[in-house]
C-alpha cells in the first residue's frame, strides 16, 4: 500500500468512501475520527482504528491523505489544520460555505504546498457522462437548452442538513453537484447571467429546493432544478438541439433521442383538443424522425482516488481543480443572491 | 336563428369556427370575406355567402356579430371598423399586437356601446379545467409551483406567423393561451414579477418559443413554456403541492396524482448510482403514497358562443373580459421586455 487515508467524520458518506477505498489497490484506511460516540463504535465493529481525536489523527506520520466527511461548516477548519499538519486533503462537497472561506482554504494549500481537492463524485455519474457524449456526437444539431433536474419527495434529511449554520439546504447539498456538472458542459464559455428561485416547502431555515436558469455566453441556457417535494419526478436530463432532443429519465439511463431525419413533412394532421386545434403542436409523423437509444457511457468512480494518488505522485493533474470549485461556490452565492433579491445576477459578463 | 355572424378571414381557424357554429342553435353564418381568392372560392364550395369586400360585410343589416380570424395585425382596424358600423365583435387571439392597440379597440367598444370579446377558446380545454379542479380539491396541500408547457417540433408555421409585422411568434400565438390560463388560476392575486427567455432556433424574425417564470403575490410560481423544437415533449402540466404532485401528460388528460398518505417512512433504502448514493432522492415506498387518477373534467367549447349570444341578449356577463385580455397583453409585453433586457420585470407589485 502506497497511500494511507484518515477519515474525519464517519457518517453515511464516509461509509461510502470506506467501501470505495476497499476496492482500491494503493490506498488504505489508516483510521477515523468522529465526534459522535456511536460512529466511533461502529468503526470499531469494522476493525477500523479509531483515533483519540483530530490531533492524534493529524499527527499520525503514516497518514498522507485526510478525507473530511463531517458536516459542511467543519470542512474549512479541519482542512486548514490538516494542510498545516503536512497532510493532503480530500473534502466532501460542498467544500465549504462561502467563496471567502474557500479562498482561505486555497491560501492554506498554497502556503503549505499540500494538495487540496473536493469529492465532486457526480462527475463520474453515468447520466452526466452520457449527456456529455450526446453533446460530443453532435447529432442534435446546435444545442440551445439543457435541463438538469433531481427530484425527491422526502423533504431534506432530518439532521444538520436542515440547519443553515451547518451548511444545510439543497443548493449546497445537491446543487453543488448539478451546478458543477453544468459548468463543465461548455469549458471556457462564460456564464453571463443567473436567475434563481428557492423553495421553503418543508423547511424555513434552509432552502429545500431551487431552480436556476444559467445563461451562457454561447447562447445556451442550462436550467438546473432540485426539488424535495416532488412526488412525481420529471426526467433527470432534457437536451434540446435544433435538429433533435434527448431525454434521460433516471440514473439507470433510461430514455431516448428523437431527431429529424430530413424528410419534409407535408399534410400535417392537426391535433384536435376539446376546445381547439393545432398543427404547430401536432406530433411528428414517424417517417420524419429517427428514434434512437442513448449512447450510454459507463463511469468508474475509482478514478477519483486513483487520480488523487497520481497527483500526489506527480503523475497527473487533479481532475477536480480548485478554480472550478471556486466558480461553483461563487455560482451558489449568485443563486442565493438572485433568489433573495429576485433579480437576474450578472456573473461573468 | 337569432344571431348572424360574418367572418373576416376564412383560413384554418375560421374553418374551425364554421364547424363549431354549425352545431349551435341560435347562431348562423351570414357570410365571409377573405382577401385571398382561394379562400373565397373555398367558402363558395361550402355554399357560404362571399361578400364583395369588408364594406359590404359590415353594411349587411342582418349581421349582428363579426368574427375576425385574419392575421393578428389586422384585428385592430377591422374590429374598430366593425364596432363603428354597429356590429359586435369576436376577435381571434391575440386580440392585437400591443396594449396600446388594445386600448384603442376597448375605447371603440366603449364609444360605440357595442360588444367586443376575444376567442380565448383554450379556457375550455380539458387539461386546464382538470388543473383547476385539482387545485379546488386541495388534495396536494399548499401548492407552490405549477408548470404549463406546450411542446412541438415543427418550428412555426410557414405563413404570416413567421413575420413580426403580422404579429407572428410563439408568445403571441400559444403564449396568449397559456398565459391567459395562468392568470386565471389565482383570481385576484397579483403577479409580482416576470422572468422570461425567448428562443430563435428556427426563426430569427420572431420568437419560436419562450419560457416565463411568473412570481405571484401568494408565493406560487407558475412556469409557462412554449417550444417548437422539442422532439420529445415534457408533460403538459406539472403541479407541486406540499403534500403531493399532479402530472397531466397531454391533451387526452393522461397522467396521475401522487400524494403522501401520512405514513412516516423509516429505513429509507438509498439509491446507488455509478458514483454516489442518495437517500434524499430515493423514491417513496409504495406504502407511504396514494397514486390516484386525475379528476378529469369535460369542456364544452360551444359555451363560448352561447355566452356571446347571452351577452348580446343582456342575460349574462361575458366569460372573457377585456380587462383580463389587457392583463395578458401587458404580460406578453413584460415577457418581451424581460427577455430583451435579461431582467426580472416588476409587473403588479
Amino acid at each position: 500500500m502506497k497511500h494511507k487515508i484518515a477519515m474525519v467524520g464517519f457518517g453515511g458518506m464516509a461509509g461510502w468512501h470506506y467501501n470505495l477505498i476497499k476496492d482500491l489497490e494503493d490506498l488504505e484506511v489508516a483510521g477515523i475520527w468522529d465526534i459522535k460516540e456511536e460512529r466511533r463504535e461502529y468503526a470499531g465493529t469494522l476493525s477500523v482504528k479509531v483515533y483519540s481525536g483530530l490531533e492524534e489523527l493529524l499527527a499520525d506520520p503514516q497518514v498522507d491523505l485526510v478525507l473530511i466527511a463531517a458536516p459542511n461548516d467543519v470542512h474549512k477548519s479541519v482542512a486548514i489544520a490538516a494542510l498545516e499538519a503536512g497532510k493532503n486533503v480530500v473534502s466532501e462537497k460542498p467544500v465549504t460555505l462561502s467563496s471567502k472561506d474557500l479562498q482561505e482554504m486555497m491560501d492554506a494549500a498554497e502556503r503549505t504546498g499540500n494538495f487540496l481537492t473536493v469529492h465532486q463524485n457526480r462527475r463520474w455519474d453515468e447520466d452526466f457522462l452520457t449527456v456529455k457524449k450526446i453533446l460530443e456526437e453532435g447529432k442534435l444539431g446546435e444545442v440551445f437548452r439543457i435541463e438538469s433536474r433531481v427530484h425527491g419527495s422526502r423533504g431534506i434529511p432530518g439532521d444538520w442538513r436542515q440547519e443553515k449554520e451547518h451548511g444545510g439546504g439543497m443548493v449546497l447539498d445537491w446543487g453543488v453537484h448539478l451546478l458543477d456538472q453544468a459548468m463543465l458542459i461548455y469549458p471556457g464559455v462564460k456564464l453571463n447571467t443567473v436567475y434563481a428561485t428557492v423553495t421553503h416547502v418543508t423547511n424555513q431555515l434552509v432552502d429545500d429546493g431551487f431552480s436556476a436558469d444559467l445563461g451562457f455566453a454561447n447562447g445556451v441556457h442550462i436550467f438546473v432544478e432540485v426539488g424535495t417535494s416532488n412526488f412525481i419526478q420529471l426526467p433527470r436530463w432534457y437536451v434540446l438541439g435544433a435538429d433533435g432532443s434527448a431525454l434521460i429519465e433516471d440514473w439507470s439511463i433510461n430514455g431516448r433521442i428523437v431527431r429529424a431525419n430530413g424528410t419534409d413533412e407535408k399534410d400535417v394532421v392537426p391535433v384536435i383538443t376539446a376546445a381547439g386545434l393545432t398543427k404547430t403542436m401536432a406530433p411528428r409523423r414517424e417517417d420524419s424522425i429517427y428514434t434512437e437509444e442513448l449512447p450510454k457511457v459507463s463511469g468508474d468512480i475509482r478514478e477519483f482516488y486513483q487520480n488523487v494518488m497520481a497527483v500526489l505522485e506527480g503523475k497527473q493533474e487533479s481532475r477536480i481543480k480548485l478554480d472550478e470549485v471556486m466558480r461553483v461556490m461563487r455560482l451558489m452565492e449568485a443563486i442565493f443572491e438572485s433568489a433573495d433579491k429576485n433579480q437576474v445576477i450578472s456573473f461573468e459578463e
